[in-house]
This record gives structure tokens, C-alpha cells and sequence, in this order.
């Protein structure tokens, strides 16, 4: 395996992260920590039609809190999203923000508590290190095994304008607390499961192939790859089981705790023009995308992919040129499994698209430079294509 | 492997931990981050003859920062030296504690910035969280890889009134930056690299094997074992080899993330009255202690002790206990090979202290309490008449 010689690596976490079927309970201590004053949860309609908004308010309100909700996150939520939301921020004075979702929810909470200290728009912070100090105190409670968000110093809002994705990063938005409770993520429904856990899965898979990847985080993601081999499965087909649950939790948390210090490629370069323009999840757009990206970098990774068989425990083959061969196919079997579209076309892409989205997507540099093989347009169009 | 259903763990790190070969050339911007003020490096006298201190002093005074030293950190410092730094910090009114050095000066820097914030004496802290405020901010730097002090939530400072040691553990004691920079390893000379190594395994073994282990952790401490296994002796027999350096920093980091959520057990309680009574360094009590220790826990571990033997790179065997008892007999062979007496007697422990030596180690509740297996006054002597 790769020596972490080559490179100094910076870990951060949030101040405390829960990790376990019960850490939801410890919600109300953490609170106290934090403020006693106004507290506001940020989440979607989804998850208070399914009462789970309700339940954590209502343990909120009886420890004598004044607590309200922002259920306006929609899926790859856009800058309008934030701006309703610090409206009520600022309305409602709330000095916590509780993420409490997916990814956008968790996204959504990180952005807005960072532009109530901060001031300015959103576009101002975009980039790496542009957010001068940290916003609000914000609790993340994931609600899907998938975004890693809840333990990463990045957030990612759709811009309709530009037609692609914003990215924030920036030491200052690690929350103060991430509540990673398997039990949260029983409800998630089969297809929601499906695509936020490859998502996990494309994170582990980007950042251990990652051209800046580090032996440190190596370690964290090859065991987030071997989690998802081992339940990923099960969580979509057998959602009430809490040992799967909370292997994709474990899955999720450590391919999270690596976007901060290394980050993903070009699946997401390449994904980000699917949600930025047609709205497509990001999870089912990196779901569909990863195969093809994998088989493109494959020569440039054959000892890593053939440590990736070996985590989602492929036996008696030995060479590791075959290995790395069975690692893509692998992984498309399981995206299959899991039943996750296979081809763009099947997701309502129009073929005319594919130049224009190859171009936005070589744009997202923060993070095509570091995909273990260098992606020119025209690769960038024939994965696309092979993908379509 | 264990599930993590059955705990909830809360998962603690350092605002930032700088990992690699060259970390430590980030000193000057991190301090930036924390101070404009007098800075005070808290060290042994060792590595002021060995030039390092002074290296890093002009490169904070080239920097236009006040800088002074305290250099009275001895082997297992007490309650003293911790008054004596706080003298230091008081006169200078630093404003930022460097620990640099072994776990004793890591430990001495992280005691006394707490005192200088929270007041008080050293035994009104000593328990599990007993600390009520963070104290000075602390940057530390380990030259060697076995404390994980750098990383962990606690603080042990040997008490020659009571021939034991007073162990503090605290969320506040996290410290701001961890720099854990392999190249300030290669100076270590073999016996120290050896004893300090083998603490970083024993720490790693003890967290794995813990009754409240959790599997979260459980991925780390495994392949801390796995890179103590692969490069201590090289570490130990050809100190300058920066890969083997470096594979033994991760590895004692690794250990050390381990040691807040998990912490470790009756090889700690057995080593302390050793470091208390008879000065015997911590690295070298552990050291000594762990076979008889895992050989005390192997009926209690089978399926662990299985694993560590995978670790460690056994072939050909296939059942668990047949691995378990190869697992014990890999540790001994190690701890042979990189020169680690194998005998209380040989470093001058009196046959006679054992009975008292027993009762004082039955008294570090904290640690013997999770111990995988029970250890009652009769086990303890057991041990260490076995160790003798």
C-alpha cells in the first residue's frame, strides 16, 4: 500500500461526533452545550410526513426549548433554499441549527449557519478557504447512510443559473456536533438507500483512488468499501435491519471523514451537470456514473482496484490486473442489485446534452485534477457516452 | 467482527491533527492561528542536547514570536514539574503550551495549560471528566511513536506519595493541534523507540480487545496492530528509514484516536504501580506486562486475539484458537526481537512488592474495569508472579 510519505495531510472533525443505534437521545445534552436559547431545525417534508420531524421537535420542546422547523430543503437544493432559510433564522433569532435529512438538509444547515455570521451571498464563499469564520452552531443528523456532510467542511448548493453546482469549502463549516443514528435511517425508502449508499460508496472509492489519497484515510475508506460490499444489499432489500443500517452508517461516516482531507474526482465533476441542469439526485447521478468512470481510470489504479476486490471479498483469483477487472464489474453488479439505472438515457438525459455537460463538468477543477487519470473533454464526452 | 449496536461512542479529535513527513514545517501558520504572543515549549533536556529544540525554538523566534523553555520534563513526570512548567507560564505569560517530546512532556503541557485557566491543584481534576474548562491552547508535537497523548482526552502524572499515578480525562484536554511529523522520530534511540513502539501496540491491543470495544474504533486499532507488526523492528534495528518511521507514527496515532472513546485496561493497571513506586518508564512496564496479560485475557478473546494474529501476518492456520494462542507468541517474539527485558526481575523489581503492587493496581478502576476478562486480587498477583 501506497506510504504517506508523499504528503502531509490535515485532519479535522467536528468537535464531537455520536456514533450508534441510540446516539439521537443524546440530542438534548448536546443542545444544552450549545445554547438556551431558540433552535431551529432545518429538514425536508418527506421526513415530516413520516413523523420523524415530530418526534425529535417535540423531545426538543420538553426540555423546555423554543424550537422551530424550515421544511423547505428539496433534493439538490438551490441558493433560494438558503435564503428562505436564514430568513427564518433571522426571524426566529435561532441560535442552533439542526440539520436533519440527507445531504441537502445537512447542506442547507451548514450554508445558512455560516451566512448568518458571515454575512454576503453564497457565491461569495464559494471555492476553497474563502468562509472568514465559523457560523453558527449546527448539529447534523443524518438521515440517510450516503452524504458524509454531517463530518466534511463542505456544502454544495445548485446554481439553475450556471447550470452546475456550487461548492463551499472551508475549515469553518465542520459542525459542532454530528449525530450519526442508524436508527434514523430505518425509514429511508429502498431507492433513496440504494442511491445514497453508492454515493457513500463512490466516495470511499474516489478518495482511496484519489491522486492526493493518504495512507491515513486509505485505512478509513477501504473499510467503508468493505461495509458497503457486506450490507449495502440488505439495507435496500431488508431496510428494518439494524446491524445493515448501521454498517452503512460506519460505511457513510468513514467515506466522510475523507472529503475534507482528500475529496472525490471526477464521478462527481462528471455528476454535478446532471443535477446542476436536470435535477437528477446526486446519489443516482454518481450511482450511474461510477462504473463508467472506474473502467476509464482502471489502468491507472490496477493495484488499488485490485484491493478494492479484495474488500468486497472476491476469491481465488490472484493477478492483480484480473482483480482490478473484477472490481468494476463488482461494483456494477451491485449497483444492479441494489436497482440503480444502469444508462443516462434511462433517467430522461437528452443525448445533445453530453457535449455541453462534459464542458461544465471539466470546469468543477477542485476536483477533476486529482482523479487518478487525467480526464480530457474528450474523455469526458466518451464516458458520457459509454454511460448513455 | 462485533457490531457497534451495542454502544454509542462519542468520537473526540484535536481541532486539527497535521499528519506526514514534514507536518512539523506547518508550526509557524498554526500558531498564528492561536497567538501573537509569548509562546512556551515544554520539553526534556534530552532533546535540547539532541538540537531538536533548539530547531524549532529559532524557527518560532525567526517567526518574530517570543519563545522561552521549559526543559524539566523527567521519564513519568509528578505533580512537581506540573507546578514548576506552571511557574514558567506564569512569569512569561505564554499564551500558547508546546509539547514537545515523549508522552511525559505532552502530558506536562497538557496538565499545566489546563491549571493555568481552571486554577486549582492537579488532584481536583484527577477522574473522569473532573475538568470544567479548556485551558491554554496547546500544539503537540510527539518525537516519539507510542503515547498518542497528542490525540487522546487524558493526562498521567505519577504521585510518589501514593506509588501510583493520577490519571485525568477530560474532553477539555484535547489539545488544538496535533503535529505528527515522522521525521522527529529518527532521532529516537533503538530502546525507546522500542519500549515506546510497544506501548503503541499495547494501546492498540487494549482498545481492541476492551469489553466496551466499538467497532467504529475497532478498523483502527486493527491496522495500528497491522503497522506495528510490519515496521517496529525495522524502526527499532534502522531508525532512519523514514517509511518504517512513518508507518510507526500512524500507527501510534491511530491507537491514540482510540484511547478517548475506548481507553485501556489491566496491562495499564498492572504497569502503573511499576512507573509509581519503582520509576520504571510507561512505555517499558507496558511493554513487559502485555503477553502475560493477553495470555491472562486469551480465553476471553479468542476471536480477537484471532484477528491481531491476522494482523500480524500468521499463514497457514485456520482455527481461531490455535490463532489466538500464535497471537501471544507473535507479541513475546516481537517484544524479543526489539530488546524488551522479559522479566519483572530484570529491571529491579523486588519479588516481595508484588502483593502490594497487586492492590494498587486493582485500584486504577477505570482502566481494569473494562478488561475483557476479570481480574481479581489473586489474578493480579498471578500475573505478575508469571511476569516475574
Amino acid at each position: 500500500m501506497k506510504s504517506s510519505v508523499e504528503r502531509v495531510v490535515e485532519i479535522r472533525t467536528p468537535k464531537a461526533i455520536m456514533f450508534g443505534v441510540g446516539a439521537s437521545e443524546k440530542l438534548i445534552e448536546h443542545i444544552k452545550e450549545l445554547t438556551n436559547e431558540h433552535v431551529l431545525i432545518v429538514t425536508d417534508q418527506g421526513l415530516v410526513k413520516a413523523g420523524v420531524v415530530g418526534k425529535i421537535k417535540k423531545t426538543i420542546s420538553n426540555a423546555d426549548f423554543k424550537v422551530s422547523i424550515f421544511d423547505g430543503v428539496k433534493p439538490d437544493p438551490n441558493k433560494e433554499c438558503v435564503y428562505q432559510c436564514l430568513n427564518l433564522v433571522e426571524a426566529k433569532d435561532a441560535k442552533v441549527l439542526i440539520g436533519l435529512g440527507g445531504g441537502s438538509s445537512l447542506d442547507i444547515a451548514k450554508v445558512t449557519a455560516a451566512l448568518r455570521i458571515n454575512g454576503g451571498k453564497i457565491t461569495d464563499y464559494v471555492g476553497i478557504g474563502k468562509l472568514p469564520r465559523k457560523g453558527l452552531p449546527t448539529i447534523l443528523m443524518p438521515t440517510t447512510s450516503g452524504t458524509g456532510s454531517e463530518v466534511s467542511p463542505i456544502a454544495v448548493i445548485s446554481d439553475p443559473d450556471q447550470h452546475t453546482k456550487l461548492g463551499i469549502v472551508s475549515p469553518n463549516l465542520y459542525c459542532d456536533l454530528a449525530i450519526v443514528d442508524p436508527t434514523l435511517t430505518v425509514s429511508c425508502p429502498p431507492n433513496i438507500t440504494a442511491s445514497s449508499g453508492m454515493d457513500a460508496l463512490t466516495h470511499a472509492i474516489e478518495i482511496y483512488t484519489n491522486r492526493v489519497s493518504v495512507q491515513m484515510i486509505d485505512t478509513l475508506v477501504l473499510e467503508s468499501i468493505r461495509l458497503a460490499g457486506l450490507y449495502l444489499k440488505t439495507c435496500v432489500h431488508n431496510g428494518e435491519d439494524i446491524i445493515a443500517r448501521t454498517g452503512m452508517a460506519l460505511a457513510s461516516l468513514y467515506a466522510g471523514l475523507g472529503l475534507g482531507p482528500v475529496n472525490t474526482a471526477a464521478v462527481h465533476s462528471l455528476a454535478y451537470p446532471l443535477g446542476g441542469t436536470y435535477d437528477i439526485p446526486h446519489g443516482l447521478a454518481n450511482s450511474i456514473l461510477l462504473p463508467y468512470v472506474m473502467e476509464f481510470n482502471r489502468p491507472a489504479c490496477k493495484i488499488k482496484f485490485a484491493k478494492i476486490a479484495d474488500a468486497l471479498g472476491v476469491k481465488g483469483v490472484e493477478k492483480e490486473d484480473e482483480k482490478a477487472k473484477i472490481a468494476v464489474e463488482m461494483i456494477v453488479e451491485l449497483s444492479k442489485e441494489v436497482g440503480i439505472p444502469q444508462k443516462l438515457r434511462e433517467i430522461g438525459i437528452p443525448k445533445e446534452a453530453i457535449p455541453k455537460m462534459a464542458e461544465t463538468a471539466l470546469n468543477v477543477k477542485r476536483l477533476i485534477k486529482n482523479n487518478p487519470r487525467k480526464v480530457t473533454l474528450n474523455d469526458a464526452i466518451a464516458i458520457y457516452e459509454r454511460a448513455y
